[in-house]
């Protein structure tokens, strides 16, 4: 299969899919061996890794061939094992932000909860469900490394890859936990929140899948500052993108309720540009509103017609628009492999399209 | 230094305790690059690396050293990186728990929720200690990939290492899953808490790392049965030794309020024992105090005095002492380097000794 029969996410997707299954049908042999008890944490795992786009193993696969990289099975799984790392992230971050859904499903959590309720156990079923969380997640972190060390590719070649591999865990986590400090001091404004992004979001989803790829492939020396060039705005708009769509988005489409993140109280780029543009007096009422779970249909309508109203979404536009031609001309190098260069340019779109 | 100069155990803290030094302060300063708000979280990553007696860094030295591997500052890293999965168990678990003391100290979660409330931050206090400690343990168990990784020793060695390493937390996680499935299900008896104490402790605790050292060394084949026969009685008597201190232990010992384990309904093999050997009436009502978080020190007494009188005390005793004598056996071989039989020997003490 080549670059051409499908887009690169699907043509992406369609390989890493195919290594985690091989992956987790593994695993899942290994734990039924200690217990069979242990069915419903890989059940919940799998369930968790279905309903990904596959972004960050993406840009590691088109980051290796934009290196030069061949298309080989060993970077599906090594590009796969990122996958992992994103589940760890989403099933701590629906416990610790006490999410009950994600992609329409229940949360890894809920779902763990579910089993102990449905199974008459005793103690209280959300804490069984909140621990039990708290562990398939610390599976997938470590199963993460694993599938990145057993992807066939040389050891000198992940070694190179341990760099940006490192560095991600650790951004991604100090990221997630400047986050939490965002939504609990409540005065960072726009330069808190686009600190945040930078970490969460550019860095973890773009730019270091990207440098991974080239590192793997022996580039990240001349690789690594185009890639920079190219991930870091583009992982900006991405976030941009999700935070608005977090706010407008079709529940049809997010797998979200209708201004979800108005009723966690994110404190998104746009929720910090409505709170500095709005009239005083709308701020406050806003900020007031943000962040309560019970919020009605009327006032969430009334929120987004302030951040409207106020000029934040079409500010963020603007950003995105701008963020965007930055990535674009970032790919104006003669470094990058001319196989990569349409494809990456597709990943602009596919990352800050208007519709997940 | 030789291993003459004190304790095998002291011997191997003290070098694994420069290690960890080390890449912590390496650490601190990549994540104060990126906000200065970071350094409580390296601060409670510190406070939890600082108590632990380094048992799983000992038990991997010397089974390196037991393979005819030699001193170096690679292996005291390599051991040491398993002080950061062990934090990480440690972190998770007492949130998993809703423990709120570790070794005498506050929790993970408790040192964070503390730090939000002096610090007057909106919104739930708990739930911001419980999500910045889920964080921090994710922190830890990458960290422990990254020091394992930046040890210094061979990428052949490391590779040969991956299979106890991998198989040691995929272990340890399924152990602590069925370890909460059994205090839920509260009618598993004496061989399901044995099965838990296989994973959680026998193989985490002592086979595993003892299985890491040898395969380091180049010596997982034929020293692995050996270290198996030696390392899992062994793990197996040392968790029946903590079983017996979390109801009998000395608080100033422990770090633990007395009977804690009584109070948190811990499905020991003590608890097994004594609800099998006990007069119904009696079980029942062990039971039915079993896990009552507020347990009066009357009480504690009352069910202290049952497991002593019904037996169930005396047949733990004696299987520690079965155990032990099994792991003693085990040591009776040529394939163990002379350097680490006495240091080998003393371990079996060190792990089982009535005073922790």
């Amino acid at each position: 299969m080549t670059s051409s029969d499908s887009s690169p996410v699907a043509f992406v997707r369609a390989a890493v899919d195919a290594e985690l299954a091989r992956f987790v049908a593994e695993r899942r042999a290994q734990l039924l061996e200690i217990g069979g008890e242990l069915a419903p944490v890989v059940d919940a795992l799998e369930a968790m890794l279905a309903g990904g786009k596959r972004l960050r193993p993406a840009f590691c696969y088109w980051g290796w061939r934009g290196a030069g990289g061949a298309d080989t099975p060993d970077i599906h799984a090594a590009a796969a094992s990122l996958e992992f790392l994103q589940a760890c992230a989403l099933v701590h971050d629906d416990v610790i932000d006490n999410s009950d859904t994600r992609r329409g499903m229940p949360a890894t959590h809920k779902r763990m909860e579910e089993l102990h309720a449905r199974s008459g156990w005793s103690g209280a079923a959300d804490g069984f469900g909140r621990g039990a969380a708290i562990l398939i997640g610390d599976l997938c972190l470590a199963w993460s490394e694993d599938m990145y060390q057993a992807s066939g590719l040389g050891l000198e070649a992940l070694r190179a890859g341990r760099r940006p591999f490192d560095a991600m865990r650790t951004e991604v986590m100090a990221g997630q936990y400047l986050d939490m400090l965002e939504q609990v001091r409540e005065d960072g404004g726009v330069e808190a929140a686009l600190r945040v992004m930078h970490y969460k979001a550019a860095k973890y989803t773009v730019e270091r899948p990207l440098h991974l790829g080239a590192a793997l492939a022996g580039r990240y020396d001349d690789l690594g500052p185009v890639y920079s060039a190219y991930g870091l705005p583009l992982g900006l708009a991405f976030q941009l993108r999700d935070d608005i769509l977090g706010v407008f988005g079709d529940p049809g489409q997010t797998g979200k309720p209708a201004g979800d993140d108005l009723r966690e109280g994110k404190r998104t780029l746009l929720v910090a540009e409505t709170l500095d543009r709005a009239a005083p007096a709308d701020a406050a009422e806003f900020r007031r509103h943000l962040g309560d779970p019970a919020l009605t249909p009327e006032r969430v309508e009334w929120m987004r017609a302030l951040v409207e109203d106020c000029g934040a979404l079409a500010a963020c536009e603007r950003r995105i628009d701008d963020l965007v031609g930055q990535a674009t001309a970032a790919l104006n190098t003669d470094l990058i492999d001319d196989t990569a260069r349409a494809p990456l340019a597709d990943l602009i779109v596919a990352a800050t399209a208007r519709k997940h």
